[in-house]
């Protein structure tokens, strides 16, 4: 199982929305608005790296109003 | 009471027209045209962080030509 | 109450050992080892803005081994 | 007359004492703490350019627990 | 010859069709989806450093989804 | 009188006609297509720093195919 | 197994020590200095995620003269 | 020929000195201090990507106060 950290920016104006669409994606743990560098921090979770890659191309960054996504990997050392 | 300094990125041509308008909001104590990685500096104030955040991403992300805000609370240490 | 992500970057080699410490820290939730631009990602809570300013001055940057921490309050819009 | 804004980073644990060192500083008009990519953000006033990046070069950046200075001119457009 | 890789950003859901592209054109010899800030990273050879600025403006950054690449030249010290 | 570099980010495939077309711009001194995190690099020059600013967003912004210019001013310490 | 690029700054004057060392890590199948934000950049792969943090935290960032390493994994879409 | 910009962050409070000590290297046809998020801007000229590669990282990287140089190569389109 890989968690992650996925870091997002937004359209102005659309960190909300981007927040409550991107928290029914399943895979995704929590989606909370930040102010900041990013908007909206995302932690999800997948079988494997390229599992979450798939979720963050096909879903995530499928939402409408997001600009740029930056993943997070989280590891166990 | 939270202050915060507020550093604008604006489409190329529009910073000029954006500190304008942000410094109409209320809320907004100044809003100024600078040179550098950012184009519009703004100082703002709001009761709680949520109040500023909502503030940033309802009234001044809502201003056009604006493409990216960074919220920097103001905290004492 | 003011919840927040901190983004920390490390000195080579210390981020295992800085999100173990920080990780006993009263008001951090959750701490983690990441690969990416930060190297451990930080989860806190405080009272208030200022609060949260001094949990991350006084005690998460008085950590060994970190460089630069982002603070991203959690702001509910 | 040039007024700029000072967005500075400083050594971790050290913004509340470089805000308060530079706050004396002849052609400073207000630094403060805040939290995200930067620590402190400091309003300051000179002549020139020149005398603005020598307040920059010869005073500011004396003040022990700087790492990085980035000034962004005011520009009346 | 000189060799460079490019570290491209695409438009969100956009880096797996521009690897698949970019690995067509004449001079690149590999081209990976990756995660974290960059989406795809490619190996590109050319006879002198302006062939490589030709080849990544007008070929490469003609791939629809592009929105910044970054050349960073191989040295041999 | 001010000197200043203006480093230039462009649209991708347009970096090459924005350099020719700034470098016909009145206080333009050079303008040169270069790799990495930046395509152009132009050198100019106004009586003041407010002239300057008016330099860069009144003309070299309006320039197609531009989408963030980053001023940095040369100072005399 | 994962496959991830690793993207290197060096202290000043370092890089090319830092890259030939690096190249006799098992594990590192390439390790090049380039020019550009970035001082060295390398292709290394694991059996997982956790595998390829190890390699990069208990054996690459030992490396003398690094001073920040930035993991982009592989992902195959 | 390949001609460069090299953008050079210092140490705080060594720009002044650096840019001095640095145009007198032979291949350095100018460098000036400048403010915003670069200390000091160089133009510089060698052989080859190579001789320009040789010439930042074992002569002007030894330059005492130098903490980040970005090279960015001139391409003729």
């Amino acid at each position: 199982m890989v968690q992650a950290y996925i870091l997002i920016q937004t359209e102005v104006g659309k960190s909300s929305n981007v927040a409550e669409v991107i928290s029914q994606i399943t895979g995704v743990v929590q989606a909370e608005d930040v102010t900041g560098p990013y908007d909206v921090i995302v932690r999800a979770e997948a079988e494997t790296v390229d599992d979450l890659g798939k979720l963050v191309v096909a879903q995530i960054q499928k939402v409408e109003g997001i600009t740029r996504t930056l993943t997070c990997p989280v590891v166990h050392l």
